[in-house]
C-alpha cells in the first residue's frame, strides 16, 4: 500500500496486527515539524467522541523512530509506527463465509483464498487511515511554509446538503435506523503556486484522484464543475481571464484551479464521494460461500453510522501527500 | 507522460513534433496481435470522418520498431512511431501571448515560461491520444485472449442524456453557433475476473482514475453509483449477494464491480465527465500577458465542437491499459 | 537506503537511533520461515563473539510487525524492527571535526552539512547490516525452497591466501599493532537456474553488483575469472560446452556462470574485496575542518581490527536478495 | 533494458531490427547540445577505422525525434533513434543450435526458448552500446557545463600494461592467431562535486558498478585501490587528510574519491575488466543442442579482436550517466 514517487508514503500492517508502520520517504531535511499538530490533526479522524461515529475509542499515538529529531526533519526517510490497541474485540466468526454487502469480504477471498479473515476490516478497515493520517499532517506542516492551505469539509450527508445541523441530524436518523449514510466531502487548496504539473498522467487530477481513492469507501471524484460542467458549453464553461489584485487569475472557477494538468495559481477545488458505510445492522442477503446457500446476515460490532466526517482530515492528508510529491517531481 | 507500473505507456512527442513515439512495456511474449484491428480501434478516435468532430485530417499509422515480430509479440518493449503529416496548419501567433479561456495555455506559460509556444496545443493536444490508442489497442487485444471486453459509450452530451441521435444533434447546434459541448462517457468491462486489485492505494479505483485524468478534458470519475450512491443509505447502496447461474454475485451493482479495492468478478463499470471543448469561436475574456490588458479573443483554427465521441476509444484504451497493468502487478 | 525491484529491502535509522526498521517487499505468499534459522544467520553477522572483531556486543533481535503470522509469510510486505541496544557508548567528541581517515567523515561533512554527527557511523556503521541480514536470511530460506545454495568464504585476509588459521594470525597481529586488514570474500551460488537475467542492465551482475557496493567497506566486485581474465586470450577464457551428467553444462566456469547477464545454470561465482576498516588506533594526519590546520589523531572507540569474518554473512545476504529479485521480475 | 532512476536511459530494438531506439529521460531544460560533439564521441566507438576492431561498417547517425528543438534541451524525455544499416550480414544458421562459448547464445535459449535467434548477437549484441554512448555524450555534455571532466583509457591488454603501442600490438597478434584479448579500462572523473551520494545502495559506488556491468563483456569493476587494497592494512590504505590549494583533500587516493558511498570531491577512479571477446575463429567445443553430442564449431563473420578500445567511450558513457543521476537525485 504506497502512494506516491518522489514523496511517498507506504504503510504496512492490518486492523487486527500488533502495530500500523508506516514510511513517509522524499521529505527534505531543516522542516520543524509541530508535534502537538500532528496529535491535533489525527484526533480528527479519532473514533468516539461524539454520536455520529463508532464508540470504539482509538488511542492514535504516533512513535517516530527516524526522519525527525528534536522535531526537524533529519532528510531521512520518516519511519512510525501506531499501535492497535483495540484489536479484535468484536466476534465475527459468525460472518467469516457469508461475505458482507458492500464490504471487502467476498472480493478478499477471492484475492486471498480461504485463509481470508475478514475479523476488523484488515487492512482494508478504515483504521489504515491513522498512518495516512500521519503522514499528511507532516506534509500538511511542510505545505503550510510556503502558504499552501487545505481545508475539505462536507457539503453533502445522506441527501442533505451544506447544511451542518442538518447533516448530523440525518447521521442520528440513520443510526436510529440502524443503517447508514454516505456524503460528499468538498476539498479547496489555497495558495498552492502555478505551473506545477504536466500535460497527461503527469497533470494534477491523475495525482490527486489516485490519492483519493486509496481512502476506503471513496467512489468518485471531480474537479472544479466536474459532471455538472461536463452538461454545459464551452462560452459557459471557460473561465475567463481577468487582471485582478495585481495578478492574472481566472473570473470563475470552472477548471478547479488546474488547465491542462497544470496549476493555474487559483484555489484547487475538488469534490469526493463517500458511499454509506456497508456496516449496517439491518439483516441483509448474502451466500454462504461453503453451501452456496442464500442467507440474512446482521453485522456485528460497533458501526460507524457515517464516515464521513472522519473522513474530512483524510481528504486533506492524502491532498497534501498528493500535491508536495507534485512539488518536488 | 507514463502510466503504469508493470504494464507501462510512455509517450513521448507534441503535436507540433516531427512524430510522436510510444513505448508500451511490461507485455509478455507470445500474444498474437492483429495490426488491422489496431489501425480500426485507431480510426475511431482519428477526426474528420462526419460533421461531429474537426475537418482536420489525421492519418494515424504506427510504424512499430521493437516488440512485434511476425504480427506476434516478442516479449521485448513494444515501441513505436506515428508521424504527424498535419502539423502547424495554423497561425496561432495572434493568440501566442493572450491565453485561451479553458485551455491550457496560462498554466503552461507559468510552467515553462514565455518561451512556451501554445500552437497547436503541444503536449496538451488531443493529439496526444492517438499513441494512446495504439497502446491501448494492443492491451485491448491482449485481455480479450481472456475473455476480456471493454466497451464506452457517451450517455449524456450537452445536456442531452442517452439518445445518439438527439447527442449529434446537440452537437451540431453548438457548431452552428461556433460554440461547443461535453459530455459523460460510460464504460463497462465484462470478463475481468475476480480478486484482482488490493486495499488503499493498490486498488483498482486508484488505478482506473489516474489513467482516465490523464486523457485531455476529463474532470471527473465515478464508480458504479458514484456521487448519486453518496445520497443514498447503506441499506439502499449495498449490493445484496445472489447465487446465479452456478456463481456467486451482486444482484445490484452499485459497487461497479469492485469493493475494497478489488474486482468482484462482476462488470466493471464507471463514468467519466468530459468538459466542453475550451476552443470555440466566440469572443472571450482575456489577458494580454505582455501589457496585463482585457482583450477579446478568437480562437483560431478549426474545432471539434465536441471531442467526446473521439474520446470513447481514449477511455476503453486507458481503462485497457489499466486494468493489464492491474492483472500482471 | 533502498535496493531492489520486484524484492526489495529498505532499512531505516543509524547506529544511534533507538532501532533500526527494514522493509522486504515483494515476497509472494505461503512461505514457511524458519526464525530460529533467522536468528542463527544473523548471530554470524554479530560481533564480540570472538578476538577477531570488536568486544562489543550487539543482540540482533528481531521484531517482525508485519508479512509473517506463524510462520508463514502473508504475502503483504513483510516489516521489521532491531533495537540498537548499545548505542552512543564511546565519546566521539574529540573527532567531530576532524575527519577519520577513509571513513565517511569528510564527505558526510560535505553532504550533510555541520550539523553531520559522526558518532557511531550513523547510517554508515556496519550496524546497518543487521537488518540486512534479516531481510537476506528470509530470501535465502525462500530460495532454498528451490534447491538454491549460497554460501560465501573469505579467501583472503591481510594477504594471506585460503588458509583460515593463517588467516586469522593475520588479523590477530594485525590487531596487537592497532591497526586493521582487509580481504576477499568469495561466493558461490549452487542450483540457481539458467535462463534468468538479461542483456545489458537487465544482467545478474547488475543487479549483484550494485547489492554488493551496498555493504560497508565494499571496494571491488569480479564475476568469473573478472581480472585475471581480462588478461587472458578469447581461446583461454571461453568455457566450451560439454554434456555431463545428463545436461548441457561449461566445462570451466570463467564465465562465473553468467553469459550475456543470463545464468546459466552453471554455479554463480563471484569475489568482492573489502578494504581494511578504517579505524586503527595509530595515530593518522587529519585536518581540522574548523581552523584547517593539520593534526594527527587516533580514533577512539573499540574497533573491528577486520571485517571480513562478519561480512561473510553479509554477502550471502545481499546476494540472496539480489537473486530474488531477479527470479521475481 | 533500463539504467538509472531520475536520469535514466531506455535502450530498445536488437542487432537485427530495422532501428535502435533511446530515451534518455530526466535531463532539465535549456542544456545546450552540440550534434557535432556527440557524433565525435560515437565515432569513437564506431568499428571499422583501425585493423583493432572488426573491418564491419557502422554508420551511427542518431535521430532525435523529441526532448531538444534548436540544439537546446527542451526537458521534456530525449527520444532518439538509430538506423541499422549493416544488419543480418553474416549468416549465423550453421550454429543455430551450437551455443557458442563465452557468449549469450546458451543462456539466451534457456530464457527464450528455440525460437532465440543468436544472428547477430540480438540484444546482447556491442551495437546496443551504440545508443549508450549516444545518451552518454548528452550527459557528459551537460556535465562539462559544471566542470567535470569524465576520461578513460585502457591501461591493459591481453596482459601487456600501460604502453599503447605494444597494446595493439598485442590485439594484432591474437587477430593473426584467429584468437582475441580483453583488458582493462581505467577511468578518471575530475570536477565531480564532493558530498554527492549516500550510504549503502544510496553509493556512488553501486550506481557506478551496474552502469557498467551493463556493457557487454565487463567482469569486474574496483574502485580506488580495490582488490589490491584488501591486501593492505588499514594504515597503509587509509587516505591521510591534507590542506593544499586552499582546501582540504586526500595525500592519497586509495578510496578512489568515494568514502562511505559519497565523493570526496576527489578525482573519482576505477578499473573495468573487460573479458576477452568470445568469437574467435579457433574450432571450440560445443553441443548440438539437438542432439546432445559433442561438436567443434568456428565462429562465423567479422570478428572484434578485442573490443576494449572500442569500449574505452562506453565507459565514459555509461559513468557520465550513472553521475548525472547522482547529481539529480
Amino acid at each position: 500500500m504506497r502512494f506516491g514517487e518522489k514523496v511517498s508514503v507506504d504503510i504496512f500492517g492490518a486492523s487486527h496486527s500488533e502495530q500500523l508502520d508506516v514510511i513517509l520517504k522524499g521529505i527534505t531535511k531543516g522542516h520543524a515539524i509541530d508535534f502537538d499538530g500532528i496529535l491535533q490533526f489525527m484526533a480528527r479522524r479519532a473514533p468516539g467522541k461524539d454520536p455520529y461515529s463508532t464508540p470504539r475509542l482509538e488511542k492514535d499515538f504516533p512513535i517516530v523512530t527516524s526522519g525527525i529529531e528534536n522535531g526537524i526533519t533529519t532528510g531521512a526517510d520518516i519511519v512510525a509506527y501506531i499501535k492497535n490497541e483495540n484489536k479484535r474485540s468484536t466476534d465475527y466468526s459468525s460472518i467469516r463465509y457469508t461475505p458482507r454487502p458492500g464490504h471487502a469480504d467476498y472480493a478478499a477471498y477471492l484475492k486471498y483464498g480461504k485463509d481470508y479473515d475478514p475479523t476488523g476490516g484488515g487492512s482494508f478497515s478504515g483504521r489504515m487511515t491513522a498512518p495516512l493520517c500521519f503522514a499528511g499532517a507532516v506534509c500538511i506542516q511542510i505545505l503550510a511554509e510556503s502558504g499552501v492551505e487545505i481545508s475539505a469539509k462536507p457539503i453533502m450527508i445522506g441527501g442533505v446538503w451544506d447544511d451542518d445541523v442538518a447533516m448530523k441530524e440525518r447521521i442520528l436518523q440513520a443510526k436510529a435506523k440502524g443503517d447508514s449514510v454516505g456524503g460528499i466531502v468538498q476539498c479547496t487548496v489555497r495558495g498552492f503556486k502555478g505551473g506545477i504539473g504536466g500535460p497527461m498522467w503527469d497533470g494534477i487530477e491523475s495525482k490527486i484522484s489516485s490519492a483519493m481513492f486509496g481512502i476506503p469507501a471513496v467512489k468518485g471524484i471531480q474537479f472544479g464543475s466536474g459532471f455538472d460542467g461536463a452538461a454545459m458549453t464551452g462560452s459557459e464553461n471557460n473561465d475567463p481571464f481577468i487582471f485582478k489584485d495585481g495578478k492574472i487569475q481566472t473570473e470563475t472557477n470552472n477548471c478547479g484551479g488546474i488547465l491542462g494538468g497544470i496549476s493555474t495559481g487559483g484555489d484547487i477545488v475538488f469534490t469526493v464521494a463517500f458511499k454509506p458505510t456497508p456496516s449496517i445492522s439491518a439483516p441483509q442477503s448474502s451466500i454462504d460461500m461453503q453451501t452456496c446457500e442464500q442467507v440474512k446476515i446482521s453485522v456485528p460490532g460497533r458501526h460507524d453510522p457515517c464516515v464521513v466526517l472522519r473522513a474530512v482530515p483524510c481528504v486533506e492528508a492524502a491532498c497534501a501527500i498528493a500535491l508536495l510529491d507534485m512539488l518536488y517531481i
